[in-house]
């Protein structure tokens, strides 16, 4: 596709500024705006350079853009998706960067209509903000697009398209798919990670933090992600993280069950058919992130 | 402490095999033989300078020896301990690289009397067997020395003097402490990594396993272990890891309900409190494995 001429960013932090970032790097004939509440934020983006213009009214930030991408929480995106609406030109897409897309969409079609089309970029960091944005932070990083059955199909071609010159590789799915996929690939995780750490670290001896090995520093490497953007997304995908985490409370319930029966044939099973999937896992492809 | 003059390894894996090398590093003036069970695998450690001397015979292998050290699965220590016994010259200490300690303890200190010290350096890879044995695999990694009141202090000197010279940092507590620490920092983080990619890649919709971002990938790196050594140390250390897992199990269930219920904040405090803990946690030393 074409580069569009014109980007308006909602949300300068991690992905936002790292929006910015890669279209600066990819696209550098392309105009950027970026909405933000901070007008001290704001500054430092002019002086940096990194958008051509800075709005704190959503309407004007998008005035004349091709597409429109939110950034922010997801929480925030009802109210900026009915602010920036009457600015909006008949031709431009609308996009976001959220974690979770069934309540995204369901909220966000209605204020918008078929130009807006949901997509997830797997990408981040344990770091949030814009001091942590990276031109590189989507070269190879997958995004998921959840267009649905009343999305305008070339509106979803320019979506895709973009999230590609970013460096993404897309994939298709319809939002509740998505959720239920991310809420075991990616939220999961996540909470097992905050839960571990609460778990260990509130019952260790004093002084023996240091002893936390590979292992445990690997396992708990995202419980050092912003507990505010966390707690939005696990309350937002609620239905299918509930469900995840009492799957896995249940599968622990029964590797303890095997262990304490003395069942080792059953537990070394387990292991190695971990083991075989884990192998099989594709390698990162060499762009992605640390 | 000065260097020993002579060192047997029993078993040449990952740790036996990083110990030899990080005595060739370090102690250059110290002789080395190694006890294994595959004459092929003794001979290229032969071939490649690992070892002066190698053996099948545990009694020959620790003859003339100042300490011998047992890196083989926890469950062959027992009746290692028992042939070697024979050969051990008066003022030999012998210590073991095991990961779980109470019942290798248990086991060795009536065959091997005072002189044996239990010890666990928390060093490894989710690789294993000799080619990924390392001369900086201990640099800088805690090690976990579990004498009891049996012990002799002097062999409580030897063995802790041993370990930091191949790079250790040395923490002394006794065997119950160990294990019940180890079930939680490093024994749990593997469970739930063996745990977390059966439920998740078993339940994933075919072709979408490339989309396991980084947050699945460090949570179940450790997933990549050999199936059959974690089985013997979560049997092993049974009571512990049960109570641990039992613990995360009502943990996320909590959690289930905390979202269910539409908590926020108990959510927010819960994810936040995790997110300050392991901030606080120290930075690994420069020198530590990736």
């Amino acid at each position: 596709m074409s580069s569009p001429a014109r980007v308006a960013i909602f949300g300068p932090g991690l992905i936002g500024g790292s929006v910015a970032l890669a279209l600066r790097a990819r696209s550098p004939g392309t105009k950027i705006s970026i909405w933000g509440r901070r007008p001290e934020q704001l500054a430092e983006i002019l002086q940096r350079g990194i958008a051509d213009s800075v709005e704190t009214d959503p309407a004007a930030a998008v005035s004349g853009a091709d597409i429109a991408v939110l950034c922010t929480p997801v929480e925030s995106m009802r109210d900026l998706a009915a602010a920036m609406a009457p600015g909006l030109t008949p031709s431009a897409v609308v996009t976001d960067a959220g974690s979770v897309k069934a309540c995204v969409v369901e909220q966000l079609e209605p204020l918008l209509g078929s130009r807006f089309i949901g997509a997830h970029p797997m990408a981040g960091s344990e770091r949030s903000g814009l001091a942590a944005a990276r031109a590189d932070l989507f070269a190879g990083a997958p995004c998921l697009i959840t267009p649905t059955s009343g999305s305008d199909p070339a509106a979803l071609q320019v979506v895709s398209g973009f999230w590609k010159e970013l460096g993404c590789s897309v994939t298709m799915m319809n939002p509740p798919e998505h959720d239920r996929l991310v809420a075991r690939l990616s939220h999961l995780p996540h909470a097992l990670a905050f839960a571990l750490v609460n778990l260990v670290l509130n019952t260790l001896p004093a002084g023996s933090h240091h002893l936390a090995g590979g292992s445990f520093r690997d396992a708990t490497r995202v419980a050092a992600s912003d507990p505010v953007l966390w707690t939005g997304i696990l309350t937002e995908n609620r239905t299918e993280v509930v469900a995840a985490l009492r799957e896995m409370s249940k599968l622990l319930e029964s590797m303890a069950t095997a262990l304490g029966d003395e069942n080792p044939d059953s537990i070394l099973d387990f292991l190695a058919r971990a083991k075989q999937h884990r192998d099989s896992l594709p390698l990162p492809s060499p762009e992605e992130a640390p």
